[in-house]
C-alpha cells in the first residue's frame, strides 16, 4: 500500500479556534460537528500577533499529536474572533480586544499548519455553529444573538452566512432604543448593548443603586459597585430583589422589541441565543419573549422557534471548523 | 438553413409583468434591462384570475406581434404583484387586491405563453430590476423601499433576493415605532407604514384637522377630508403650510429611525426609493437622511447611498423581466 492510499485512509480532521481576548480555544472537530478534543490557553495579546498566532498552531498541533497524527489529516482551519474582519482575504481589520490591525491571519496559520484557513467574527461563527449542529440544526433561517461582554447578530439564511457590505450586517447592539439612557463605547447614545449584555446588566443595577435604591445587589457589593458581575444580578432576582427584577425585566422587554426588527426584516424560523448573560435564563427570556410577541406580526411569531445555544462553550469551536469545511466545499467545487 | 437555425438568430427577448390590483403593465425588455415596448390594461381582478392571466397572456402576445413575431423568441415570462407568495412553485398563497387564493400562476401562464414563467412580489422586483439596471446599478448590497399606498422593503445581497423564512423577510411596513399612534389593517398599532406612505401622509393631515389644525389642505378639501390626496400634502409643504411641514417631517423622521435599524441588519450599500410616495422627494427625503444618520453608526453612513428609483414607471415591468432572467439561467446552469 503506497503512501497516498494511506493518506486517504486517515481521518479527516477539522480545527477550529476561538480566539478571544483573554483566553483561546482550539478545537478537534470532525465532519459531523463533534468535537474530538479542546485546548483552552491566555491569549496574551499584548506579546502581538506572531506570538499569538504561534501559539495557536502550536496547540492545534499538540491536540493532533494527542489524537495520534499518523492516523489524521487535518483538511481545514477555521479561527473565529470579534473585530471587522475581510474572511474573503482571512485578514483581520481591525480587533478592539486584541489590538490588532491588519493581521493576515488566514497567510501566517495557513502556512504554519499546512492546510487552507478560514476567519469570520465569533458571532457568525457561533450562529453557524448552532444552525449546522446545535440547538437550531434543521432550521433554514437561523438568526443568533450573543449576550456577551457585548451584544451582536449573525444571520445563517439557507445555510449561507448574510454579510451585507464591507461584512458589516448585523451590529444588532447598536441599534438605538428609545428609553435607553446610557453612551455607548462606539459614540452613541441609546444602543441596545449598553442594556442588553452582561455589561449592561450591571450598568443598570449601578445607576440604581446611584440614584439611591436600596438593593441586596449593595450588600453584596459591599460598597465597591464596580465588584457586581451579571450573575449576582440573577441571584438577586431569585431572591426577589425588586432591582434586580426590573432591571431583568427591563433589559428583556428591550431586547424583545429590537428582536421584532431583526424578525421581520430578516425572517428567521428559528434564533438561537448563546453568550455569558444567556445563562440569566427565563429571567430575561420570559419578558423578551412577551414583548417579541406583542410587537411582531402574528405571521412572524407563528413560524418562529427560539433556543437558548446548545454549546454554550464549544459554539465558537465547532462553529468556525463548520465555516472552514463549508468554504472549503466551496473552492473546490 | 434549417429551422433550428432561424430560432437562434432570433432575438431573445423577455416579458416583464406588473399586476396590480387596478391595472397591469406588460412590457418585452431586453437582456439589458432595456424595455422595449409596453401596454396597460385594467385589471379587472372582480372577473377571477383565468379572465386576468388570459388577458396578461393576450398582452404579451400582441405586444411580441407588435415587435415582429418571426423575428423575436420568448425566453422566459416573469410577474411582479403584492402579496403573499411561493416564488419557487410560482403560486400566489393570497393577493389581497386581486383577492386571489392558491392560484399557481407559472402552471397557468407558461402553458398559455409556452415559456417558463416565474413569479415575486412587487417589492422585490422593483429592488431587483433597480439593483440589475436601474438607480442603483453597481452597488452589490440594495435595500428597496417602496413607499406606495404601503411601505415594504426587498433586499438584494450580491446579487441575490433575500427571501427567509416563507419568503416572509422584509415587512418593513409592519415595524412599530414609537410616537405613531395609528391602528394598522394588519391588526397592529403603531406599525411604520401607518405614517410612511402615501396613505399615512393623508391619515396624518386627517388627524391634525380633525383635531382643529387650520391647513390649506382643509380648505382645498372642501369640507370631505377623504378628498385629500398625499400629492396635496406636497402643494400644501410648497405654501409653507404648518401641517404639511410637520407632517411631512415627522415622517421623514420616523421613515430615518427605521431605516437605521435595516442598514445595521441588512448593511446595504444603496438604498433605491420608489413608490407614489417617493415623489414627495427632499421634502421627505431630507428629514429622513438627517434623522438616519443621527441614528445609524457612522461605519454604516459612511458607506451609503441613497437613491431615488429611476424607473418609477417601469421598475416592476423591468425587475420581473431580470428575475425571470436570472431565475432560467440558475435553472440552466
Amino acid at each position: 500500500m503506497g503512501r497516498a492510499d494511506g493518506e486517504q485512509h486517515k481521518r479527516k480532521l477539522l480545527a477550529g479556534v476561538d480566539l478571544g481576548g483573554t483566553n483561546f480555544v482550539c478545537g478537534l472537530v470532525d465532519q459531523d460537528g463533534t468535537v474530538l478534543r479542546t485546548a483552552k490557553r491566555p491569549t496574551e495579546a499584548e506579546r502581538g500577533s506572531d506570538h499569538v498566532l504561534q501559539s495557536v498552531a502550536d496547540t492545534i498541533e499538540l491536540l493532533l499529536a494527542d489524537e495520534g497524527a499518523d492516523n489524521v489529516v487535518l483538511t481545514a482551519v477555521g479561527v473565529g474572533l470579534p473585530g471587522f474582519l475581510d474572511p474573503e482575504r482571512g485578514i483581520v481589520r481591525m480587533a478592539g480586544n486584541l489590538k490588532w490591525k491588519d493581521v493576515p491571519i488566514s497567510d501566517i496559520l495557513s502556512k504554519r499548519l499546512a492546510a487552507p484557513v478560514f476567519i469570520d467574527n465569533d458571532v457568525r461563527s457561533f450562529t453557524y455553529g448552532e444552525a449546522a449542529a446545535g440547538a437550531a440544526a434543521g432550521y433554514r433561517h437561523v438568526l443568533g444573538i450573543m449576550l456577551g461582554t457585548g451584544l451582536a447578530s449573525g444571520m445563517v439564511n439557507d445555510g449561507r452566512i448574510y454579510y451585507g457590505s464591507g461584512y458589516m450586517a448585523g451590529e444588532f447592539g447598536h441599534i438605538l432604543m428609545d428609553g435607553v439612557p446610557f453612551a455607548c463605547g462606539c459614540g452613541m447614545t441609546g444602543c441596545l448593548e449598553t442594556v442588553a449584555s452582561a455589561t449592561g446588566l450591571v450598568r443598570q443595577v449601578r445607576a440604581q443603586l446611584e440614584a439611591g435604591r436600596s438593593s441586596v445587589l449593595a450588600e453584596w457589593a459591599g460598597g465597591d459597585p464596580s465588584a457586581i458581575q451579571a450573575a449576582d444580578v440573577s441571584k438577586a432576582y431569585d431572591l426577589g430583589d425588586p432591582v434586580a427584577r426590573e432591571v431583568m425585566d427591563f433589559t428583556g422587554r428591550t431586547l424583545g422589541k429590537a428582536l421584532a426588527y431583526a424578525v421581520t426584516l430578516y425572517g428567521p424560523d428559528a434564533i438561537v441565543i448563546g453568550g455569558g448573560a444567556s445563562l440569566a435564563g427565563e429571567r430575561l427570556f420570559a419578558p423578551m419573549r412577551e414583548e417579541l410577541q406583542r410587537t411582531v406580526h402574528p405571521l412572524y411569531w407563528e413560524r418562529l422557534t427560539i433556543v437558548p445555544a446548545q454549546r454554550l462553550d464549544e459554539a465558537g469551536v465547532v462553529g468556525s471548523a463548520m465555516i472552514a469545511q463549508h468554504r472549503l466545499e466551496q473552492q473546490t467545487a
